[in-house]
């Protein structure tokens, strides 16, 4: 019976994929993949391979070792952009004297959601909304936290830094990812204290809004995500072409930022990056064709 | 005419592709990607994304960061393993006076294949060791500096350390790969001082024999690639599972080296790191279905 339940379901759920597949700019939304019987290259590499593992520890030592070099400063400025202003143009809210704390988001960049992904990888599916949600309630124990995350926020903690939430993950579901963040080692979290969900602002699934709320308490030194929708929205700005939006983060009066304030952790499966023509990702200028050609026999 | 013989080559080219796919652990052989009209999800976040060209510039400014303090320390030992050492009871090399040096793979570690990988996609093809090699010999100009790069790479060498490449392009195509190398604006290298390459030692595609042809020279103070056999070749044993490989690069021994010595660049794209199955990418722990199944109304 229970066989037949989920056959069923994974029928549903497979007819719910012929939704329109516009991908919206959220952190959850995961990227349409073909049925497989094995997980993408993307998902082979970001969740299985040496490589990203030993990537993501390089990562996190550098985060826990600016934070501590920063944190010993006791600087004027954070690295959270002022309202209204824009990466080409920016200002930065300045520390008055607050608490310092570091901001992170938490999909793929605290944890990685390995029981929703191999769920939704074993269906077949991409991403269906509905099975997200019940992962955020009831997902804790499922997802683990990210290699090297543990020891750098312990560092970061002893260094006398805040650690802070910040993931678009639901309000309504504050319980659940309390859970899961508590259950992944990453420690115990607090809706609208040290961690803030969509729904908190007004901004949708935009995080600059509650930027600011932290900032009201405290003065951000780094923001560490997976997408740059965890360091700046205009960076997300809709209008933005894929050459554009790389062009936009080698503003000079950022640039210098990355790594050094604002981190990003590689995500190859999902999220705003991950989009593109042959066009889009492959310049004019590095078109190639093999000249093999031209010495194949001739079709008959 | 042209347009036909293109069809014709598409053609021959995918019969190719009903050839075994055991994947070799070779840096050049890249995974099969069923025919698309776009790139896949690894494409376009690895050569697309301004994630992908934050995280490459995080990483080489932490790379020359730490060579420059490794460089001044006048160190006594390098980070080439010693012949018949592993990383769990690792030695090391001593640097015994000799000149500085670094290591750096080639392909998707100094330079993005760009032609060479919009050229397979534009054909549905994953690889073709014919075109490959072609793309060795003809590829100058169309491969691109990774983001960071360059920067990077001046800094090394002001701080009087050797850049050499160690990459698994064929030694026949030495020319064309110098040539490739200099477009790109990594520099002069010359095949045997500063370019070492497949066919130069006798283990193949392994580099083992390479680093320590380069350590008669040189005191190797980093190594860098994208794949773990740019580090040792230990961890391409073909005996070790997806787990295995992970957890050799825990061995306590060595695992402080990661970031401190040893580099890793994300590649989800190709190479022996992307692999596995669901059973080998998600822990039996993190299992988890949905609970919304159980919701759902029963089929009629």
């Amino acid at each position: 019976m229970k066989q037949i339940m989920s056959v069923a379901f994974v029928a549903l759920l497979a007819a719910c994929q012929t939704a329109p597949v516009q991908t919206p700019v959220t952190e959850a939304h995961v990227v349409a993949a073909a049925a497989s019987t094995e997980p993408s290259g993307g998902q082979q590499w970001l969740f299985g391979s040496a490589e990203s593992s030993v990537v993501m520890r390089q990562t996190w030592a550098t985060i826990a070792d600016y934070v501590e070099a920063k944190a010993a400063e006791a600087p004027t400025y954070g690295v959270v952009l002022a309202p209204d202003n824009s990466p080409v143009q920016p200002g930065f809210l300045a520390c008055e004297g607050k608490p310092l704390a570091a901001v992170f988001d938490a999909d793929e960049t605290l944890i990685w959601n390995l029981g929703s992904m191999a769920a939704f990888g074993r269906m077949g599916i991409g991403f269906d909304p509905a099975i997200w949600d019940d992962w955020e309630k009831t997902g804790a124990g499922k997802a683990v936290a990210i290699p090297g995350a543990l020891d750098a926020l312990t560092r970061i903690r002893e260094a006398g830094v805040t650690v802070i939430v910040n993931t678009n993950r639901a309000a309504e579901n504050a319980t659940g990812t309390e859970a899961t963040l508590k259950a992944a080692g990453i420690g115990e979290f607090s809706h609208g204290s040290t961690l803030f969900l969509r729904g908190d602002a007004p901004d949708g699934s935009g995080k600059d809004g509650r930027r600011m709320m932290i900032s009201e308490n405290y003065c951000v030194i780094a923001l560490v995500g997976d997408q740059l929708g965890d360091i700046a929205d205009p960076f997300n700005e809709k209008t933005l072409g894929v050459l554009d939006r790389k062009v936009l983060t080698e503003a000079p009066a950022i640039s210098g930022l990355w790594g050094n304030g604002w981190f990003v952790l590689p995500n190859p499966v999902y999220g705003p990056s991950i989009r593109g023509d042959f066009d889009d990702i492959y310049p004019e200028a590095t078109h190639w064709a093999p000249s093999a050609a031209s010495e194949l026999p001739a079709a008959n």
